[in-house]
């Protein structure tokens, strides 16, 4: 529902302490939500779907803490539950037009929610859509509650239940894809890389296998930063003193939520703390940017591994999904990997965009709330996807091109360092830069070096005694 | 016109060098597009709106040119025309559903546009939609063209276009409101503050001039980046070459395009540089990114100056634009400069993508070509809305509190400064330690110090003439 | 010892693979150190002082385990152990003279430590100070080790080293220090402040507790990051396979550290991940982020609340530790919290260092190393000696001005929203318009209004009683 | 001088507003100094040398600028100027102990400034090292100014200095070397790789010119950034508005600092902008941001070229400076390569730093100025050398190995763009589909296909005609 074409369908008052407005006439909201409309006319982003619905978790919570605590009368508040329920499924989406660019601690959002949730009851209740009775948006929708304590709650619940129920699977997903290949790719022995340059040789199943495992750290990187979002902010209300809630509301509030997310919250142990910084969010922000560094590591790997198909690595062989140039005939691009690398960098930003938000709180509240959780939110979403993407349209379909690899192997002077413990690295360096300049086989210029024998050379290089540590005699 | 929407209407078959593929046939978009769709299932930021538009721009152009140069026949050359143009206008915008995450040469969205504009031409021509012909994707719209050189031409061409167009003339306005509020504070001589601390004074005036010069230095700034960003790459083709390309075509093509944005453009001076680095793109972003941090410096001197009503420095007053509390009754905020500084802080962010992406392009292709150009449209037209909210909904209607602002100043230790040139730096200090410590004015203090008369005091301490340098003698 | 004074004492030669070069006679390095010093002019940073004194305890506990093992002659190995531990004990320092900007495995950092202790090691058996006889540098100081194994572990041993033994404990007594002055201030009722705007009141125990948890989060941040960093590359050799090691290597040289440094390390979970990528660091630098993003935001408030001494909030006397102007004579600045507050732009920046070195691994190798240590470095030292400073210069000195805090406390209007629950937000926020208006007490207002008697507002407005949830009847 | 080693030899006492200090009686440096040197005990860096040597700069044209105005006699004015040349001279560095953490006005190092030049003037003019007498560090080294000009003054003196007599002429001579290998590599013919992969051909030559426009427009974004540093703040004094100083001061004193640098310098346009923001310094650090995205590209495709030498690309030979390996023998990596692009990680890290300091500022003046000039000193420093060293030790040794890039390009199936014109994109899609998938040439495929015959394939695909567009008939 657009601002716009709303209006085309009349308008009917609405009004605040700042006095009355006009509003569409079918939409829930009510003045607040429409000043801010025509006040934020910045950018197109509007406040994230997750953090909609959050704020109907939030709400639904909040009223049956109260009825529970015996402060919200029940019709009142089973009305305000029916209406939240259908902000959490979705149904109401439309009627939160706000854009990230607002108030800074979420404030239009939040009445957004509170306007929405009490226009919709009241038209369960009187059969008239929008107004404050009976239901006000204010004294019983935001009962016991503030923007300044509701927001930053409903920012540790999206951004739990993204991270937790889309990023991380997502990402275990992908794990899971690199160690069926590290399996898979067990026995190919391939040259290794340092600088760029050749070096001794290692498994392709081993160099994967880095992949999985910067993956498994990914998640525990995540992972560890939950505990810290699992912390709700509600029943610090205006400055985290928790003036006007009821005693008990911030415990039976974080049950409340548990309850209808699934997922484990509790009432955060310092709401000053928990109103005036947002240190948790820039620590998950944080977590994901570990991981796009690793994925930005990952994804160059397999994109140079798959350079060619003739004058690159071409080590692997990519699933080709679509056609890759619009000038050049049976091109095909890693292009998976440059959405991944895209993403990686996006999230990257969105940190610094976490960082400097966080860091310039004033007093008693951070008022970044918005962009704060606008990037968290997208950085989460795209990790997550592109992993997805990467997993079920890159990854699985990899393949290697074993010729190519065991060729590149072999041409390889860099298994003369297998030589060190036999003839010494002097003597060793010597033979690969003869190998080198005379463009022969490391075995003729070890042999002509007058350093060893053919059949020492066959006995002390062999790639796939490269692998690992001498074993002990 | 989403997928799923589309979908519910029935599909056609569309083919490419991969094979055939359903589209919608509704769609005027073709095989690529739709496996695009399909293979990157990657958040939901959509190519901006400008980057379409910029497309359309392009293949007019191009198809233009090439009529010009007698390569591309004039019926076929004509109805590309007339469908690009209707990409122009934005009567196609939904048939652009590609995300930015895709090919990181943005090939999917030259395709795109390239699939619609034949699709639509060969329903003008042939009454059938969709479709290579009369009117080919490849051999027509993308005549003499490659994505490598029409994606960062239509980058150059969307970015000047929004960054001249609108978000330049937003910032002179806030400059110029700037001005003139420095003009009608001139007189009104106000408490300095260095380290936050009190110093010695001012005029409102001048410390809103500061402002202005800010903002004037900011336009500058991104004036100073526009020319590179003139330079279009088209006709690079592949990989800078110009291959299959038609000699002349390169500057006729800068020619139309600046015909027909009324915008200048040249042939970029180096076509390799303008497909393997988007050194241009970082260094606009790098320009907002100084803007950003300009306007966070006001917005928050702003802020902190109308800080209260009674608690605070309570300086300005800021119009009351909404009600500023769900909680706190009769509070405001100053709610615009909050959003003016959440977008600071995705400006910076946004940079940081810009930098990161600049920096890893490989050979002939830079392959972060959307998030670059997604980054730097969202900074520039954040910037530019922000600058306008702020102006209108805020520093317009600023009002200085005269008595405030004099009683503070008045009361300040600081003015001891004067004191200086006759009886030093020591002794002054001596005057403002003693008036400080046993909260007494500076007068009484300097006089039992016996330092000066009464007389030499008022003689010697005048706010009205610490505002400007010692009249040489 | 510059390269330049030490060239005036005389050179001897020394040799590597690529030939002989002069190096100085005083010097204990060797011919590639000497190499690196003339390749690579570039700025003036050298190699962190706890990177080389790491190098003395890797090499140390890598000649112990070698021993053990029975691959190192005990004569050779005794000496280099006593060569080692100079470099431990800082006696060799000045014969690291590399800088930062050399070659991205630290390659050049290993030999500089291997010359240096076969250097001094040498000296000791033979009299003759550098060479390769009878202990070789490669050979021998070494043995089984690479150098792209070698530093990533002196990397994580330096950052273990620092962070729990520097960083950690002095942020743990800066919170402290800020848990006694919360409890010191709990009964000091002042004005919140949200949006900077006056808000409900809160103590300014609450206040700083906020400070204390925050830094209570920060050690856990940066403790969860060290389970990482205590893993050691070792035992990976050239690109992770642990060619040219002996079996049971990494595990013992991982228990040789951890008896010599006191700190818990094992060896890496997975070494190919260990030497390619760098997320550890990343995750680090990390949580050293959070960290700055608190500290910003403490040390912003408290200058804020410093700010006057008459023209601003004035709630807060910080010690004054030196003159602040060299022009305003007595004047006072808030300078701690200006160093803490640059030092977190300092380690914000060095964040995005770590995260661009981090993402650019390549293969087996992350060529990034040096500059990651050493910005990682920067900022746990940076972050550990600020907290120590403004703890001591600054926050063990805070007083808080009461007569200030209360005047300002008492004249707020937001103590209206305690009347919310009597005669709701609507009415609650006419009292505060009107008052503000009309510059009278609220009291005045409420009554003057007709919406409570006198009485009523003595029991309904009581700062005392706005510090808490309301108890449940 | 250490400020342990210069106790040593005893102290003399000095004082300042806050009282008496002792100070080692060999240092010129006073009380302020010595107090800074106790309270901010934070890392080790030190404030730049070349902000210390426009210190000396700054406070010789003061002092000649004062004489000239006729507020200083000139016996303590030509005392100070002869210290001042000292300064300048860099024989009193050592009397410059102060860290960049101190305070964020750089009041501090203002205050060494005026106390060692003092000290020293008083030594020349009385025989006894420091003190305030005959000339006065406040009332004569400082006259007429405040460290909220003098900082900023020396923060764009050093800047222009530093960049334009060392960044841009050493980026110059690398462009100019890159502009010579174009040249020389103007006819060899090589594989283009876009997305990695392989396209269509160009010249090395052609390559490389990409590389030497792009640091050809990187000293032409430094040198727009110039013009804004050139202006200088001295004469705004404390808060901007040049209170005690005399008029005429500013003008005469930029005329004085262009005199003795032979660099333009004029005096800001305004003051209160010149002390509040640093934009023009975020703004440079940004033009750096810029070069440094542009190095990275160049170095990681000089490596990427440079790969192998058996197992990689291997188009390009670059110098062996050094043994590559500790483990690895014969092994030569692209180090120079590795220390750019640390370099460049570096510079786009100062960058985030100086973009959130200067983001900072409040009201009058911006207190991150230390940490600000330190980092863009460090950028353009390490810029300029790595350029350098680059240059010198790598760009200008490479080599191309001719015989390899003549294999690949001749092996590439994307010569098959060639046929775009004769046969349409999707037959010759179809030619490099079956070669690529039979592993035959493209000829052989073609004519199996039977799209063409083997004269036509020879007269049309022609890789030196594929440099360039297509001639007119």
């Amino acid at each position: 529902m657009s601002e716009q074409a709303s209006k085309g369908a009349g308008t009917r008052v609405e009004s605040d302490s700042i006095g009355e407005i006009e509003v569409p006439a079918d939409a829930y909201w009510g003045a607040q939500t429409q000043r801010s409309l025509q006040n934020f006319r910045i950018g197109g982003e509007r406040m994230p779907t997750p953090v909609v619905r959050a704020l109907g978790i939030q709400k639904l919570a909040a009223a049956r803490a109260n009825m529970k605590l015996g402060v919200l009368e029940s019709d009142i508040g089973d009305a305000i539950c029916k209406a939240a329920q259908e902000v959490v499924d979705g149904a109401l989406d439309d009627h939160f037009p706000l854009v990230v660019w607002q108030t800074g601690s979420g404030t239009q959002s939040n009445m957004n929610a509170n306007e929405v949730i009490a226009g919709r009851a009241n038209e369960m209740l009187s059969g008239k859509r929008g107004g404050k009775s009976p239901v006000h948006p204010n004294d019983h929708c935001n009962m016991g509650q503030s923007s300044n304590d509701t927001f930053p709650t409903v920012m540790h619940i999206a951004a739990v239940l993204l991270l937790a129920g889309e990023t991380v699977p997502k990402l275990r997903a992908l794990q899971g894809e690199f160690e069926t290949k590290a399996a898979a790719f067990e026995s190919i022995i391939k040259i290794g890389r340092t600088h760029l340059m050749d070096a001794t040789p290692l498994t392709l199943g081993q160099e994967f296998s880095a992949y999985a495992k910067q993956l498994e750290y990914g998640v525990e990187r995540i992972e560890a930063a939950l505990p810290r979002l699992r912390q709700l902010a509600q029943g610090g209300t205006a400055v985290g003193t928790g003036l006007n809630s009821t005693d008990g509301f911030a415990e039976t509030f974080a049950d409340e939520v548990s309850a209808i997310t699934g997922e484990m919250f509790v009432t955060a142990e310092n709401k000053f703390e928990a109103l005036a910084a947002h240190d948790a969010v820039v620590e998950a922000s944080g977590a994901l940017n570990v991981v796009a560094t690793s994925l930005m590591k990952i994804a160059n790997d397999i994109r140079l591994m798959g350079s060619g198909p003739r004058c690159g690595f071409g080590e692997l062989l990519l699933p080709a999904n679509e056609p890759g140039s619009s000038i050049m005939p049976g091109k095909v691009n890693p292009t998976q990997c440059e959405a991944v690398t895209m993403v990686c960098a996006q999230v990257m930003g969105n940190h610094t965009t976490a960082t400097v938000a966080g860091s310039n709180g004033h007093f008693e509240l951070n008022v970044f709330k918005p962009v704060m959780i606008y990037s968290l939110l997208q950085s989460a979403k795209l990790i997550g996807d592109a992993a997805e993407s990467f997993n079920t349209n890159c990854v699985a379909g990899i393949e290697a091109n074993e010729q190519r690899i065991n060729q590149l192997m072999r041409d390889s002077l860099m298994l003369v360092t297998a030589l060190n413990p036999h003839i010494g690295y002097d003597n060793a360096a010597k033979v690969a830069k003869k190998a080198y300049a005379e463009n022969t086989t490391l075995k003729e210029a070890a042999v002509e070096l007058g350093l060893l024998t053919e059949a020492q050379f066959e006995e002390w290089v062999r790639p796939e005694e490269m692998l690992g540590p001498r074993k002990r005699q």
